[in-house]
This record gives C-alpha cells, structure tokens and sequence, in this order.
C-alpha cells in the first residue's frame, strides 16, 4: 500500500487512531437489519478504544433513512473499552446507524490536569495547552458560544481556581460541541434497523375457515365471517387470519381427510388454489363478493382486529396460469407440467412455480402484484405460505419492494422446516415466524428453546408466533393431554411471545382427535370438508382465553424477547418465567404446570431483590386467571397447581404502598 | 431494485438459490485473516442450504495469493445444514479460500429415483430427466469424459439394472466434475488465511543481556554473546532475544534501579535509544560492531537458533532524529520538546514519536526502514516493545509491507495492556503475543484464562508466548515460591503454548529479589547496570530447562491451541491437563502443583476411552521428568506431587503393542 492511497473513497489517513469492534446490535456482521418497533429504546454497543493512554470520545449517529442528517447520541464507557449509548426509534421504516470515535485532545487534557494539580506540579505548560485547545474550538464556534469559549479561555491561565475552570460544565458541554473531531473513525458501515409499528411484535391472532362460519348447514361465506367478529372481539384477538378465499381447482381435487378420490359434492383445499372463476386476486364466488370482502374488513376495522390474508404461491392444475403463462412451470420430458412431489409422495392437485425458469423476471412481478392487489384492497398484514419452498431471494426482493410502498405491511413465514432456513427467511425480512413451539413439550425443551430465541442473536430479528394448533398440527400435547393441556398451552403461546395465535373453533372446542393414531392431522379437517360450529358450547375455552388475552393487553412486557426470564422451581413438571417491565413497576410471573393429570407443587425461586422489594416484608401474588390472592415472603415460595381446576397461574405482582409509614397490608 | 440491475459487478440473478452463511475458520466476520503454520490442515465450515428439497452440492475454494486457480475441495454435510472440508497449506504467504454451492439436480435425481424405485413407481419419465441431465454434463466435457458420459445416457433408460448405473461411482464423478454448475452462488468474500513458517508456532526464546555477556568483570559485548551460544543451546532454545543493542542516550539517562540521576559510570537502559553514536540502525560502540553482529547470527545460526531483535520505536532526547527531524516529535506551547509521561509520572529521558505529526508518513516510512535495516542483516524475528503504545494503522501497514518483502517474518508483540488492544495487534498483523501468563496463578485463573485462548475465536489469530518472567516481570510467584515455582511457571510456559520464553540467567539462577515490597521489578535490574552470571553455578536449573526444552521437542501437538484440554483433578492446587497428537498416537498429560510449599495429592479423571485404550488393561505413564514409570488403570489415577522434588510430572503415554497376542506389560 502506498502511503498516499486513495481507498473507499476517501484519502488514507493514518492518524485515524481510533478502532471500533464488535457492534451490537446488529444480525450476521451487520450483513441483515435488526428489528424493532415504535418506541423502542435501542441500545448500541461497542468495543471503542485506541493506542496510548489518549482519552476517547464515542458517539452514536442514528437517523431514519428519510432523515437529511445525523442525530447524534453520546456514548458512555462500560468496563473492558466496551461502550453505549441508546436512543429511542420514533417512525415506521428503515432507520440507520453507525458509530464516530475519535481521541479527544481536551478530555485527555482535563483528566492529566487533574493528576498533575493532585500531585502539585507546576501546570503553567498545561494550562497553555488547555488555552490553544480552547482558542482551537472557539474558531470553530460562532456567535453566543465562541464568545464564551474565548471568555474560558481568558480566564484559564489566570490560575486560582484552574481545575474548577478546566472542569467548568458549560466548557465542556461546548468543547464536545465545537472542537475539531480531528482523525475521527467513522465505522465503516451503517448498520440497519427495520422499525414496524407495534402489532409487528404484540399481536393475537384468530385462525378461522370462512366456509365453516355459517351459522346453519349452509357453506359459509365472507358475511357469516362478519357476523362473527362479536365473537372473535369477545375472546381479545385483534388480527383475523382466514386460508385462502380464493377459488379451488377441481383435477385432482383431494377429498375428505386428503382422499385421493374426491366426491362431487366435496368442496376441496382452499389452498389449491384458482379454477376458471379466477386465481390469487379472486374470491371464490360461494365464499362471496370483493364487496363482501371489504365489507368484513371494514366491520372487522371498526372492531379493532386486522384482516390477514393467506399468500400461497402455488396453483392448481385448473389456475388461469397454467395456461396463461406455462413458461413459470416446469415441464417434464412428457410434455405435462411437473406437479408438486417430495419422492415418491405425489401431490397432482397441487402445481409449483419453476422459480429456475428464464421468465423468473416476469413471475417474481406477477407475485408481487399478487401481494399489491390484496394491499391496495386495505390488506396489511399477511401469512406466507410455506415459504421454505421458494427462493430466499425472491422473499428479499418482494418483501424489500413492498415495504417501500406499504412501510406498515407485516409478514408471518408459515416455514415448519430446518433451524437455518427459518433463520434466514427472518433475517431477509419476515416480520414474524412460526416456531417449533408445538412440539416443545417438556418443561427442559421450552426453557432451551425460548433461552435460544430470547438470548441469542435471534432476538435481534427473529419474532417468534406460537400457535398451540394450527389446520396442520393438532400436537400429540392437545391430543391426549384435555381440557388442561388446551389450557396450558394457551397460556404459554399468549405469554411466552409478543405474539401468538389459536385455530379455533377447534381450539375453544377442545377438538382432539387425530385422522389416524400418530397423525398431527385433524380427523374430518376442515382443509378438506365444511363444519359447523356451535360458538355458545357450554364447554368452550371462550372465557378463558379471554381472560388470558386481556392480561396480555395489560403486560406490554410480553412484547419484549428480553424481559422473558426463567426461574427455578424443584420440580420438573412446574415452569415458572416472568415479565418485568423496564421500571419493575409491573411483574407478570407464570406458573404453568405441564403435568395435564395431575396435582403438582413446588418451590419457585423468585429473586425479588432485583425488583427492589424488601426482603423483610410480605408481597401479595394476585392470580389473574382465579383471581385469588396469595401473600409471598422472600424468594422462595411454594405453589401447587391441580390442573383439574386450573394448570395454570398468571400473578400479577402487586406492591405495597411504598411509604413507610404505611404499615397495612395491601389486600 | 429493478430486475434487471447490475450489482456487485455482475447481473444479479435471482435463481442463485444456495445460501452460505457463518462460514469459519474467520476473525472479524473476515475483516481479518486466520493464522496457520505450513502444514497445517484448515477445516472449513460454513452453514450451506437451500429453499425447498434439491439436493445441495458445495465446494471450497483454495488458494495461495500467488497461485494461478482456485483449487477445489468437496464439502459433506454434517448435521443441521452445517458442511465442512479442509485443505492444507504448503506454502508461507497468504491463503485464501471461499465456498461456491450450487443447486445439484443431478445428486437430487439420483435421491428421488432411489425413493421412487423403492415405492416401486413408474420410473420412465424420471429416467428421460436423468438422461437429460447426463446428456448436458456430455456437452460440457470433451474427449475420453464425454464419451464415457455419452454411454452412460445411452445405458441408463435400458431399465434392468437401473439403479446400479444411475448410481454408478465412475458416472457420480464425472458428473460431479462436467456438469454445469447453474445459478451457483459464491460465498460474497475470500477470506484470507497468513500462513507462517512452523516457527511462528512452536518457538522457545531466551532473553539475555550482551552488556551481561563476559566471563569476566568486563561490558559485554557480542563477541561475549556468541561464546555464550553453547550454554543457551544446551539448554534447547532457539531463538536468542537480545534487548536493544543501539547507543543509549545520556540526557536523563537512569541510573541503577531506575534512580532519576544517573552516576558517572551507569550505563543506562538499552531502550533509551540513541546518542551521538547512532540511532535505531546503529550498535552500541561497548558491544561491538556490525562485524561482531554478524558472526553472532551467522553462529546462531550453526547451532539452530535464531536472533530476535529488540525494536523499541522512541528516542532519547541524544537521538539523531530529534535534530534531524523535529517535525516527527509533539513541542509543547514552550518550545521543548514533549517527553514521554504518564502523568503525574515524567520520562524526561524518551521521546515519544508523534504520530499525529503532519509528517506521519515520512516517520512511517522511516521506522520501516528500521524494520528492513535488520532484515536485510538477516534478521526475521522482531520482538516489538510496545507497540500498543503506537497507532494500529501503522503495524497494520508496516508489518503487511515487511511482510510482502519477507514472508518468513515473526513479529511479536510485547503488549501488557487491556484485553481488546492486545487482541487488535494480533488480529491487524502481529505473529505472536505477549500475555497475561506472568499473573495466572491459581487453577481457576490457568484455566479460565488458557481457555479463552484456545476456544474462543482467538485461537484463530492470538498465538500467545508464555513468559515467566521478564527483565520488566517479577511477579510475586518467582518471588516466593523459591525454586519450585520457577520449575513449576516453566512447566507451564513450555507447555501450554508452543511459544514461551525466559529472562535469564536470572531465571535459571532463581532471582527472587524485588526492587521493593510489592514491585515486580528485579532489585539491581540489568535494564540499568552489568551484571556478571556464573552459568555453572550448581544451583542452575540448566539441566531442568534443557529437560523439559526436549520434551517440548518430541511433542509437536504442543504448538496446536486445539489440542489443550484441562482435566479434573479433585485438588484445587493441583492442574492437569492433556496435549494429544491428532491421530492419537502421542499423549503428553501435564500435572503441575501450583502449592509450591507443600506435598499436595489427587485423583486425575482422564478419559482413555476416546484413546481407543482399553478399560480393562492398565497403561504406562512414564514421567519425563523424573523417568518414574506409574501403571494407570481406567480413567481416574492418583498422583502425588511433593514440591520439593518435582512439582510437575510430564506424563508421556506408553501404550502396549496392539497386537491381540501381546500380553507382556510394556515396562
């Protein structure tokens, strides 16, 4: 390297002394943004140092992209060079931030002077050098703050009082100002924040099938989904989640329970999706009209809950595509176009996308309007089908695109596949995913799952939606486990995540049974078959997910992956975590027991000392699904749960008045 | 982003499905280079995926920076989406390597067909798609390949033995080798890997004063050195680290024990460099001449050890430079110049160099020259006095230039200071480091340090020297635990790391001495007197040394972080751990007691089984040190280590011949 170099940009200079390591936040080097949403308090942090003994000055620079400049925020020194500062994200979109550092003559040259005054040396030479630093910033000031600097710099020499000059605030609030950031290290990249609007990271979610909302033994339509949000705003849920609306093919058509061999009168998978009457941007006419779908929309706004539409990029064999444009279909050496297989199982109703063809230009815009007309239809929130099977870089590409025209859209990745693909498809832009939670059973497997989600890198971008059921998964758990296991895993989806979701009726009505012993399939599912349910059941799980889903509205600190801590309990069937907003001034502690039969108790170790309570004072735990109240002393305390009445406990903490005068309890 | 864009130089294409993410061995996320010795095996790994369920096929790409093409080397899958190979370096400079994966229809043909053949399907389209396949790979290759590929198309739809060709060796090769690797993706950085002589790794210095050099009552001098060349190679090291051999200065040059005022007859320290005599390129005239310098490297040279230079880059206020070049030093407002300090502590007699100054690149160059002065006498290890104490960008430069002219250079970093300064010198270029060693005492710091160093990311760049002591390093060790903590700190040294060194003869004569209570520095320091050393004082740990310099020499895994693993010991005062050589074949098993007062006994649990030993069979443990052979059965052993003694067993491994029918004991 010659030492005259121009490179990146900008001429090499040598004397940029300072280094900065290790950034964090940020997702592979910084290669993906993190995620955060409005009001969240980000906070930087990194190895910030240089050679010698020179002090060093440290700030973070944050904007969002729109932004014409830098907003600065200072950096605080930790132990072991590492530093912070934080600051607070305001607007949906792309915010950016990097980090200057930079050795600061006059910081250096205030500490040293205090030295050399505590071991009584003569500091005429320093106090020069302090006076030429000042003159230095002062040329740099204008106005009101030269004048005052030149007027420190005036009294400096003049001894007496030097360090209580040296040290004055207003100087060194204007020497941070003004001095030249001589040799400055500017990191060398922006590191990227995606920032969403809340519901990214708190929302509930109801799944429900539009055919089987028929009050009576009709096939359901878009109207009888609107005559239902009463009910679904009953149960707390506030995003309404429907598969596909859109046509159905008829070859190949799968039957009940995924025969092979449909009857004529069977009404097949939404998912295989078009036929004559239309593709993606159709409804299928027995389901209604466009003016049905913004009707329920519009009613469903009014109620507070969002319409989520299902994206499912693949065809039936009857899609208008097929014959419009056969180019984005693979076609084997008989002629006939590739159906879906995963050797030797077939699935012929179902054609995928040939994303290797040449006219992958072409079928990545017709999706992304796919996804524009639904958005242009006042859809922002939606589920993605199985997005696994689809190139990474077309979800990049597509999710990047949009956001800049839909900055407040939300994507949830229905991947259930391996750990790095579901990763990637979070890093790339997925908003939320679908997790493994289904099959973590175990109190061992939920507490190393949720370690994993919540501290590692995967908290950064990864935010998980639990789903205790889905039309694909009815888990061996709610199999065999009743009425206290819906009830448990209802508990730990609502409480373990920001987000999380139930398929229901079957869901609120305990639906249990398997298509056959071992299968996570659903006997006469509704994927393939109409249904009717009653919604007043005597014994239907409607309250109680009410009330779960409104303690939820009352612990914003479910939202935040880092507020969800483990405690111990000496018994293995007990799981005990909490939530602790930021101030401590709201602590939701959950006892769930995972023993569906029986009676279980144990020890919960809860360190209140972190939360500032008085050890030598009782606290009260008010159970918000019982509503009964306990008085708790110190950091252990026992709890038994028969799952018979209820599997569960959601205490809310609630303090004493914190005078000290106030010797009554707080019941 | 159009669809059409031009990035990164080349057309993006949005079928590249292949992701590769967390590739290692890497420093930095690849900002910085690993290190490896030649020989070395490099295995890579890196998490390889796709959308969907085609097959995978993914490559390493290697090569040295002067080589003409990439050589390549296959991945395997190991679990979870993880892939590795490895490769070896053969030659000094630097590597580079990267990983290129592809979407592999063929292996995914050969899969499915297996699956389908199994389900007893219809297989004679998917034997049309394979033929296909084949036939493209066909038009690829040339000559003898495209005929033998051309054969098998014309073999395969035949049916019959239909398997048993699809899945033929010779066929999976050359497809392997000609067919296309479409829409393949490569990893978006080569990351670089500097490759040193074995030196680099596995290297003893011994440290030594010329000026302490005669036999006699005389100054040392060079000449002194190479007669001393016999007793240093007897004890085993090779390399010779001689502390700075220019003129020193006289203005506020030291006295004895570092007094401010130095008496007629005091010598000063060698690092208060430079005088009328001569600066950094120049040999102190009571030493000799460049003559004397030469003879003593070329006779080093003939007993196998190799001379360190002392390149300490500050001045003494004598030095030619400071009237030579003023510009490259800081003035103060009162026209002197500015002296080292750390305040309130003044080092009236150094300089400091400015590398501030306006002319930081002529002093970069100058101090380069320093560097290449020596190499070009032969010299090509360079002990670096603090060079935390000078601008990152510099070493990063310098050594990268010194480097390109003489790949063969070590430079080792003499740096006490805070972990991450230290870690940066290493990672921007230094070969080896200095460490905290001198202040790991206890079991718990030994190991909490020394496995920071060898499974954290710095085993890949942080090649440590141990040092017990340094003519700057007493530690309070040396300076009550008599001489069985000298034996004990060596034994740790010599065999924790593959580099290590010592300061003598005060190590070998046991100097215990401090300046005063609670210093580290040695009472009547040779940094500022001439000492005379007996060298065949009785009480010399000569023959220890030389012991345990030979060990080190029959025990190549000691220069491989990889291979360090401590082991149980049921005594806190008792540290054991294991060097095994990668095939097993050698096992060196260390057991030091860090009591130095005190006999102190245990049970070690040492794991036989992953040494393919049997558990039924006793094995030998023969103690290099004090030849003892024990007879150990299974994993947990007693030792006993009286300090007076030994306190340290150098347990080699002796292992019975493996034949069934040997049933001798191997005494």
């Amino acid at each position: 390297m010659a030492l005259a170099d121009e490179s990146a940009g900008h001429r090499f200079d040598g004397r940029a002394r300072v280094v900065i390591e290790d950034v964090t936040p940020r997702v592979d080097a910084g290669e993906f943004p993190v995620k955060r949403v409005v009001g969240d308090l980000v906070t930087v942090e990194a190895d910030v140092f240089a050679d010698g003994h020179d002090a060093v000055t440290a700030v973070v620079l944050h904007e969002h992209e729109d932004a014409a400049e830098w907003s600065e925020a200072a950096m605080r020194p930790l132990v072991n060079d590492r530093w912070t500062a934080e600051f607070t994200v305001e607007e949906i979109g792309t915010h950016l931030f990097t980090i200057e550092a930079w050795i600061d003559p006059f910081t250096t040259w205030q500490r040293d002077l205090r030295k050399r005054v505590s071991a009584g040396q003569d500091v005429s030479v320093a106090l020069q050098v302090g006076a030429e630093l000042i003159r230095d910033a002062a040329e740099h000031a204008s106005g009101e703050h030269r004048d005052r600097l030149r007027a420190f710099r005036d009294r400096l020499p003049s001894g007496g009082s030097t360090l209580s000059i040296a040290e004055d605030a207003e100087l060194t609030r204007l020497m941070f100002r003004h001095a030249p950031r001589r040799f400055a290290t500017r990191l060398d990249r922006e590191l990227k924040i995606t920032v969403d609007r809340p519901k990214a990271g708190f929302s509930a979610w109801y799944e429900m099938f539009p055919r089987s909302a028929a009050n009576d033994e009709r096939h359901g339509t878009l109207r009888d989904v609107e005559a239902r949000l009463p009910y679904v705003a009953s149960m707390g849920f506030d995003v309404l989640y429907l598969p596909p609306i859109h046509p159905i093919g008829n070859a190949f058509r799968k039957g009940r329970n995924n025969a092979t061999d449909a009857a004529a009168e069977d009404v097949g998978s939404p998912w295989g999706i078009g036929s004559s009457e239309g593709g993606h941007t159709a409804i299928h006419p027995r389901l209604g009209t466009m003016e049905d779908f913004r009707s329920l929309r519009d009613a469903a706004q009014r109620r507070g809950i969002e319409l989520a539409m299902d994206i499912a990029f693949q065809t039936s064999p009857d899609h208008p595509y097929v014959r419009e444009h056969p180019e984005w279909f693979r076609h084997r050496p008989d002629g006939s176009i590739q159906y879906a297989e995963n050797p030797p199982k077939k699935y012929q109703d179902i054609y995928p996308f040939d994303f290797e063809s040449d006219a992958w230009r072409s079928l990545w815009e017709e999706l992304k309007h796919v996804f524009e007309f639904w958005a242009n239809e006042g859809v922002r929130i939606f589920r993605v089908d199985n997005p696994h099977t689809k190139p990474f870089p077309f979800w990049q590409w597509v999710i990047g695109e949009l956001k800049r025209e839909y900055a407040d859209a939300i994507f949830l990745a229905e991947a259930f596949t391996r750990p790095k693909v579901m990763q990637r498809l979070a890093k790339i832009g997925f908003t939320q995913s679908y997790t493994y939670f289904a099959w973590r059973d175990t109190k061992y497997e939920l507490i190393k799952y949720f370690s994993e989600l919540t501290r590692s890198e995967l908290r950064e971008y990864f935010r998980p939606n639990l789903w205790p059921n889905t039309p694909d998964i009815l888990p061996a758990s709610l199999q065999y486990g009743g009425r206290p296991a819906f009830m448990a895993r209802l508990v730990l989806a609502a409480t373990l995540s920001g987000n999380y979701g139930i398929y229901g009726p079957p869901f609120e009505h305990g639906w249990s049974a398997p298509r056959e012993p071992g299968s996570e399939e659903y006997l006469n599912s509704e994927k393939y078959e109409v249904h009717h349910h009653d919604i007043d059941r005597p014994d239907s799980l409607h309250d109680f997910i009410a009330r779960v889903n409104k303690v939820r509205k009352e612990t914003p600190s479910i939202a935040h992956a880092g507020t969800l801590e483990f405690h111990n309990v000496d018994n293995d069937q007990l799981l005990c975590y909490s939530r602790v907003s930021p101030d401590h001034s709201d602590v939701l502690l959950v006892v769930v027991n995972l023993d569906y039969w029986h009676t279980q108790s144990g020890w919960v170790e809860f360190p209140i000392e972190r939360l500032e309570l008085p050890s030598n004072r009782p606290y009260q735990m008010h159970d918000l699904l019982s509503d009964a109240r306990y008085l708790w002393h110190g950091n252990r305390n026992y709890v038994e749960l028969d799952p018979s009445s209820s599997p569960a406990h959601l205490f809310r903490l609630r303090r004493r008045a914190r005078s000290e005068r106030d010797f009554e309890y707080f019941l």
